[in-house]
């Protein structure tokens, strides 16, 4: 029997989404300082990707709410990274009915962007193909990430593998977007993901989400069944419970080009503090939406709330509400 | 192909380590009120065992400096539970070593325990074995606890097993004192646990620690293999990076026997008070003993100073020393 643990896969990739789904949390308000040394750390310690953020709409975000992570243009990204004179890859996310794609994703020798995301869900997956080719158009890599894939059902997921395996996107991500999903039905997805991918040359990611604990758990089980494309973040830092940490994945994988060392660094100097500042993680009302399969925003509510200690008035809320 | 998170087993039994487990991280020192809020917990759950202690020597552990479920005297237990009038079993552990077990542990007919759980480590099977037999001589359903397997080989464990199938304990527990195991690992260990406890109409435990934040992840993929009796603690409470939550496991287990709203409550009122007074969880240090495979000792001291925050330079202490 192989042992993945011992040994590891060339082609397998990590991508570090810190700043991307971490924005999540405070309004995408990360000071430079802080992006760069994110970026710095994934550098040293061999990471394959970075997403700095989102390519959001300013028609529909207004610019002065949000840090400028959620908008990625371009000055503020070389502000950063300047010319990104290193391997790591940069990408940005862009969500399908929320980004002006066709004006605000430049040509990609005018960016210093590599890869583009596309987000949506599956009602939105005619604009996704779309938005797929005009970022594979201008220059870029282009992966197709379909959020909340425990909330659609066999036939919906079959029908836009169909279609995103005719794109050219390079990869097709399980995305689950709630954490509610187990490892048995990780390796279900990411099977049929595979079905449709493999034969268009395409790879397949994983994007875990923390509720239940088993962000790094289903992280594993994906890539031992295929998933070549795997992300993870500093600290675990993302919306709600948070995603697959970055620092469990890194020690998990054999790649002798990974470093951890860099990782412990940005998390003593940089994520430590961000924490007591600002709350992610698996906390018990994130556990319940994942166990009900609900989107985290009514446990994001009482979180914030001066509820937040009560476990039991939240749970039966959201039975009464099923 | 089965779908176990839709369906159950209903040989599949939990047992509730809170009191136990947890009491290593405060010198065994819970007011009968908190054990009394566990138990009744477990009660109105539908657990099927709690563990309330352990049954140390009196001569190698003063009583003054430890709370009485280090001891789990007759007087102290049935001061909470009274007789016990409910379906929830009550084991205490025994360690090899560490036991008074000939005196200690009272003829069955005198005392409100119905399983001792003897732990041990593989140089220590023979008197294990003995504690095995001495416990079902006396009338008790016994178990064997294997302690840090990830740090013993093949030929060690096929070994114990071995004698170990022979004892009349009723289940051997496959047990991850250091939270280093990944799913595959547990896979194989359950298998081989099974190989040896089938023929002789035992069952398979699982015993997971969250230093990877593997603890229900693999206490799920135990159970996925074969394994029928699985420990869970409220909160995760346990030694250094905790156990396998019950309000997690509770929520992924179909039987209608369980019920889990009285976990929330009891986090609630109990469990998470007492985060506020001791740590316990996932902390990066525990994650990094974990990795590597080594007892979390250092990494309870290291979070105990005032070094807590500084990953680095414990990450450096502990590699050079590798």
């Amino acid at each position: 029997m192989p042992a993945p643990w011992i040994t590891y896969r060339p082609e397998l990739k990590v991508l570090d989404c810190t700043i991307r789904d971490g924005g999540l949390i405070n309004s995408h308000q990360f000071d430079d300082g802080f992006v760069r040394a994110v970026y710095q750390a994934c550098v040293d310690a061999g990471i394959d990707y970075m997403e700095m953020g989102y390519k959001a709409s300013k028609r529909l975000a207004a610019k002065d709410q949000f840090g400028c992570w959620k908008f990625c243009d371009e000055d503020d990204l070389r502000r950063v990274v300047g010319d990104n004179p290193t391997p790591l890859k940069l990408s940005a996310m862009a969500d399908a009915g929320k980004t002006d794609w066709r004006t605000d994703i430049l040509p990609k020798k005018q960016s210093v962007l590599d890869v583009i995301r596309v987000a949506f869900y599956v009602h939105q997956v005619s604009e996704a193909v779309d938005m797929i080719k005009d970022a594979v158009d201008k220059g870029y890599e282009a992966t197709a990430n379909l959020m909340a894939v425990s909330r659609a059902t066999e036939l919906e997921i079959a029908q836009c593998l169909e279609l995103l395996a005719e794109t050219p996107a390079s990869t097709i991500v399980v995305v689950d977007s709630f954490g509610s999903l187990y490892a048995e039905q990780i390796e279900i997805l990411v099977k049929k993901y595979l079905e449709y991918a493999r034969p268009s040359g395409k790879q397949v990611g994983i994007h875990a989400h923390n509720n239940q604990q088993l962000a790094f758990a289903n992280t594993i089980e994906a890539i031992i069944h295929g998933a070549n494309r795997a992300d993870a973040t500093m600290f675990g830092l993302g919306r709600g419970a948070g995603n697959c940490p970055m620092e469990l994945l890194i020690g998990f994988l054999r790649n002798p080009k990974f470093r951890i060392r860099p990782i412990y660094q940005v998390l003593q100097d940089y994520l430590l503090p961000l924490s007591r500042q600002v709350e992610w993680g698996p906390y018990v009302q994130y556990m319940i939406t994942g166990q009900l399969n609900q989107h985290p925003r009514s446990a994001m509510a009482a979180r914030a709330s001066d509820r937040r200690d009560s476990y039991v008035e939240f749970y039966d809320k959201l039975i009464t509400e099923e």
